[in-house]
């Protein structure tokens, strides 16, 4: 068989100038969320299918790596269906190993608790520009926190860590499951029709208010409900102030029976917490329209906007369902992921660079220097790494100039020659 | 399906307590080689079926975790063999992946291309104590240096490494194949033995020279071959001198017409330089009964023996007919590996401990507490990590006394309340 130089399709090589970057980004994530409290832990990237399937991952679940069973396991003559073939695959999210590592360490762990985790997940989807079958992930969750104090710790951590990444003029957009059933329910709109509505409610941005109504009235709901739902995200989208609108909205649903002020005055409570204490320079506003895909999301659902980037850069919400499908015990749940890959490649477009601690010196070595000689280079290279220099002991090339160039492009400013006779 | 709350078989998860360690390990191992010049990359976990298959992993190609064929490649009904049903597979090592990208990337790295790769890695091994099907690897290489200066570079890179993690009385063991197979020349084996002769050997330290010699002999070696052999390494065993054992024998096979002058110069100076620059307390010996299982090694190989762990601790050595294979242009390449996990098990059997930087301070607040009473206690919080503290916010439980106590235990030793009254 013949030796491929390329990826795998989908999958990217890191080459070592964005591989700076990525370490610094997350050096700047780990050390931020530690001081919120974070602590790092790690599951295999290999689950249990039984786990990937669980219909907790919605479309992800089409897209997974499934790996061949082994040995006896692997009864190919008798295999009739994938099923048959394989019992694991790679992981293609961390919030379902997050939620079994859960159920599995629940009494080694404190509780709350407070999770950092940064790894590797794996999709099959269509390789396009920016997208991988691999990429990173780098998700904070609380487990065990009934109270709005997850989504404000969680909602501030994640925008100190943007704001020590150098990100600006950013949105957190905030909604709440609980608010947008009751302006379904408001409308006429029946439980069993919800999640065809909020699936076109979800195309908001691409397709307008009225590419919705049309979208909804062709899939034949009532003209009467259909008008109702859309005036009411009319009314909101001309206010002038979110906070009046916000107010008047819940308190109307509260009104109408559909809503609980609680619900209204928790998710008020989180966008006024962080309102008055963030540290960075964005907003937070309350966007009605704002679905996300997964249904596993039972409260909060926020997301991250960037006016450099077209869509979203990261998100989450309340999931305070899913630890329960583990364990029959329900903890709640909640989580706020950021979008690295797109962090990196919004950091990379701006020309972000990585500046290095140290001084970076390189050693060059005419090729005779050899036994006490080479020896002595080595030692003086030793004796300035301790120092905290970063020191490059190569072989001098011929061309001298060209390589001493091409050093410079990696960043060292610092060059000393070594010679087989050192008076040369 | 039922949900597993268990890692697949083989596979662990990583709790907070080793995390901690693991982060500090990786920093001090990414600090102390960038020190060296080495620079990160990292390829995809998925490596395309016939590069694991190139027989350039030995054993490890019967280990592979192979990933099923999707959508219309899968032809379930037409496939015959596990061939037919996969393309990829997840890597088991680092270094056909890095041999792989450096073939595909040459033009883009400086040359020579000082590497460093930390990552996850598979194999099916039967499941044991402390051995995993996924663990960490930790590489650095060297491509296109031809000269020693690789190998000294490696060593003192990795020792240094060690050292700061607080190894102290390890051995660098070191030989050649070149003198492995000048040693089976000299004794009389054919170049066709030279494989089994060596796995025989590989064996010293658990069979003794005895065992090797019967094993050889009843493999239907000449008893001529294997006394002149045996011979061999009891003079070496019984030498005071280490240094002198080795100028003798080498100088022997050279007289021999068995080993080029230049073989044995090499490697001489190779221990010299290290014995002269090293800056931790170890070792480096000339170990003629290395042989180190992969069949890659062209020249120099070379092991970390630690007294405190029975077995080895990484290895590595010189493999300049690899990159050919991918690109048809033959590239010096050598390697040294240090066995992440072992390296973390030994530190947390020796009770070894992270000292954080900065305050953890812990918040307690009672459950009454919201609006501006809230905001007033996480606007504090937000001051004191801004200051450099690690600050947990938590909402206080009935049994405070306990959760101070579980709070200390994981390293908080400031405690503050905020009560709903302020006066409590």
């Amino acid at each position: 068989m013949s030796l491929s130089k390329k990826p795998v399709t989908g999958m990217k090589d890191i080459l070592p100038g964005e591989m700076r970057i990525r370490e610094y980004v997350t050096g700047v994530i780990r050390e931020t969320y530690e001081a919120f409290g974070f602590t790092s832990i790690e599951t295999p990237c290999v689950e249990n299918i039984a786990n990937l399937s669980s219909r907790q991952g919605g479309e992800n679940e089409k897209l997974i790596f499934k790996i061949l069973r082994r040995g006896e396991k692997l009864k190919l003559d008798e295999a009739k269906t994938e099923a048959d073939l394989t019992d694991s695959g790679l992981r293609y999210d961390l919030t379902v190993p997050l939620v079994r590592f859960y159920a599995a360490h629940t009494n080694e762990l404190p509780s709350p608790f407070k999770a950092l985790q940064m790894g590797n997940v794996w999709r099959a989807d269509k390789p396009q520009r920016g997208r991988y079958r691999q990429f990173m992930q780098c998700d904070i969750d609380i487990l065990g926190e009934p109270s709005n104090l997850a989504e404000i710790e969680l909602i501030l951590a994640t925008t100190t860590t943007l704001g020590k990444l150098g990100f600006r003029d950013f949105q957190i957009r905030i909604n709440e499951r609980r608010i947008l059933k009751a302006m379904a329910a408001y409308s006429g709109f029946g439980p069993e029709d919800y999640d065809t509505v909020f699936i076109i409610l979800d195309k908001m941005d691409k397709i307008g208010l009225d590419g919705v109504a049309a979208e909804l009235t062709g899939h034949g709901f009532s003209r009467e409900c259909v008008e109702r739902y859309t005036e009411l995200f009319a009314g909101l989208q001309d206010a002038d102030d979110t906070v009046a609108a916000f107010q008047s909205l819940t308190d109307m649903l509260n009104l109408a029976g559909v809503l609980d002020v609680e619900v209204k005055d928790n998710l008020a409570e989180i966008i006024d917490s962080v309102r008055a204490t963030k540290s960075s320079d964005f907003e937070i506003v309350f966007d009605p329209t704002l679905v996300r895909g997964m249904s596993y999301y039972t409260g909060t659902i926020f997301e991250i906007a960037m006016p450099q980037f077209g869509g979203s850069c990261g998100g989450g919400g309340r999931y305070d369902g899913m630890v329960g499908r583990f364990t029959g015990r329900e903890v709640p749940a909640c989580g706020f992921s950021i979008g690295f890959e797109r962090i990196i490649l919004l950091l990379m477009e701006n020309g972000f660079q990585v500046t290095s601690q140290g001084a970076k010196v390189a050693y060059l070595i005419e090729k005779g220097v050899s036994g006490e000689n080479l020896r002595t280079v080595i030692d003086k290279a030793q004796q300035e790494r301790e120092s905290g220099a970063c020191v490059l002991v190569v072989r001098m090339n011929k061309n001298k100039k060209f390589q001493k160039e091409q050093l410079a492009t990696e960043g060292y400013t610092q060059f000393r020659e070594f010679y087989k006779n050192p008076l040369k």
